[in-house]
């Protein structure tokens, strides 16, 4: 009663990928990785409990809250030192806005809905638009982007250009009502909406307004498309600073159907309400289709209105399964017009050397007993 | 990491009314009644596990979904059992709603948020439209009203419009991306959205078509304005159905201030964001104003946009202390155009006896010494 448990019928749990013989996302031995359970849940809020992870490191700091703090240095006015309570009495905002790693995606050898597409969560973000508190600083002129940097042992740190800062990223505390959740950056997470993973730093402690992209260690090793190349030289901050590399900021629209998905069996033919998730960096959904043939024909799902901005949004179709062959897939158009890509498409466009973020469709074979494969 | 915690610095939990020398809710020695811990939370969604608890009995039954049924019969054409598997099948929506219950209510000797504001939640529901199932079954001409029953030992049970079971009802499964939670109705729960608490049935087993309101055992002894008057007559339901009384469907629109609020304490002079949360039974939040000069002026309070239909909204307020007393509160306007009524004019309308929901202005005192306190 005091903190209350789901049934003891309800069994959803996130398993380590090392614990399930699955490399670690970023083949780092004391990574700590584990998808949300998708398959398992409902709706379009992640319960906080079952987030997926994404962790360089071991486990999140025990950060005591009356001890954190941030500090807003570099080219500004005034370095400001805020502590958690000072935060708290700032103006507030709270806002439902999907995060998604940037390693979730459809592959070949892919199974399960989880595998590729556990590696996203969405919640409703409570916290201190970062505009405000660099008003409060006073960003000086050329100061055109940020690193921001975690407090975890491995200090993680990403560049981030001062338009996104200015525009809708939250300094945030809260999650789904209550604080943020150790694994999701307790007491304080950068929440930066629509932007691949790695930007929405966990344990925020520092956020330095530089002139330009840092391509920090964090970054050039593990985020960027040329990330083999050389040529850097060491910034004032100790990161790696060259020219090479490009930046993958905003998440183009996607979209995945949950049930009926991979490793899945149907019971039998008839009726069934295929459901799924859909979501862009760039804004909200504005259409989602379903085909029930392997792309040759598309209609329109319902989606849950109102759809929510960067955000999960619940698509459903009503289908009958005649007990036969079917591929089923969908596909996301965002209210900006982006279409999401099929597999094929987004391979011409990024080569065979994989992108940094694969929002290509999802297609699932169901075969005539009702087994559910990736038709990758 | 298998089910992830709040940290070990993050403490708020519901207290069962009884462990606090404050009556049980519905004077039932077997009850167990437990509030939102409001003041520890943030933003609009209520965390499953923190969500308040209105139970008559030992609480909640132990049902194995595999074995639950929902039967919907009486003035039908067909009559039919779902299992949990079938409903799940059914075309879904989710959506986000507030439940309050109907005791919620401002009072003089009240002192605390939680004691007066914390029966009330807040959670993204995801089920089957009831107008779908009804739809199935055929509903019969001159069937106009239904009775809903739980599962649970006390059997509660409650009469419902079918205007508003065609409308907007749902039959939940799922909450905030997970299965119901036991509390909360697992693993069927009905949704009314902006109706008095008592019509979100929960541990949902029996849904019975019928010609008009049943006056139930449960409604006319614990939910009815005039509950105890006589002359009833026992119902084929085994329910009593009375000439007298009256049901309280939709609630009005309401509002509170959560920071500051009863027996926090300000720490001194200076800025604060004046908190609250808002919301009406019949629409969307439309205006929340807040005076901080004990209602002699008012001014519009920032709303989350959008505002969402019949859920809580957030909103703040900028606010300086200048170390005197301050009355502050804060008034909801929907988008109906249905303004918070003062506690005054709540009582000239409702008499002394009191209503059967309050949805009254509340005001908070703040002393010199920065201590809040309930100003009725």
């Amino acid at each position: 009663m005091a903190y209350g448990k789901p049934s003891r019928f309800v069994t959803a749990v996130r398993t380590p990928m090392t614990m399930i013989g699955h490399m670690d996302l970023h083949g780092d031995p004391n990574g700590l990785d584990a998808w949300t359970p998708l398959g398992a849940l409902t709706g379009s809020i992640t319960p906080s409990a079952l987030h997926y992870v994404s962790s360089h490191g071991n486990g999140p700091p025990d950060i005591d809250p009356r001890e954190h703090r941030l500090l807003i240095n570099g080219m500004v006015e005034r370095p400001l030192v805020f502590t958690m309570d000072e935060l708290m009495r700032l103006p507030a905002v709270s806002r439902i806005h999907y995060i998604e790693c940037v390693a979730n995606a459809p592959y070949p050898n892919g199974k399960t809905l989880e595998e590729m597409h556990g590696m996203i969560g969405c919640s409703e973000w409570t916290g201190v638009p970062l505009s405000l508190l660099l008003d409060e600083v006073g960003v000086r002129g050329g100061a055109n982007w940020l690193v921001a940097e975690g407090a975890e042992a491995t200090k993680i740190s990403t560049s981030l250009p001062m338009g996104k800062a200015m525009d809708d990223v939250l300094v945030a505390y809260g999650q789904n009502g209550e604080p943020v959740r150790p694994h999701q950056g307790y007491p304080l997470r950068l929440v930066v909406p629509g932007f691949q993973g790695k930007y929405h730093v966990k344990w925020l402690r520092r956020i330095q307004v530089v002139d330009r992209p840092y391509m920090t260690y964090w970054e050039r090793h593990h985020y960027m498309k040329n990330r083999r190349r050389t040529g850097a030289a060491t910034t004032p901050l100790g990161h790696v600073n060259g020219p090479d590399g490009d930046y993958f900021l905003e998440q183009g629209p996607k979209s995945v159907i949950t049930a009926p998905s991979g490793e899945q069996r149907l019971p039998g033919r008839g009726y069934y309400t295929i459901r799924g998730l859909a979501w862009s960096g760039s804004g909200a959904v504005g259409r989602v289709e379903v085909s029930t043939d392997g792309g040759r024909s598309w209609s329109d799902a319902d989606i849950e209105a109102p759809a929510r901005r960067i955000a999960l949004t619940c698509f459903t179709f009503p289908w009958t399964w005649n007990g036969g062959e079917a591929v089923l897939q969908s596909r996301c158009t965002d209210d900006k017009g982006q279409v999401q890509p099929t597999a094929a498409a987004h391979t011409r466009f990024w080569g065979t050397s994989g992108a940094p973020h694969n929002n290509s469709i999802q297609p699932w074979r169901v075969t005539n007993d009702g087994t559910v494969l990736n038709a990758l």
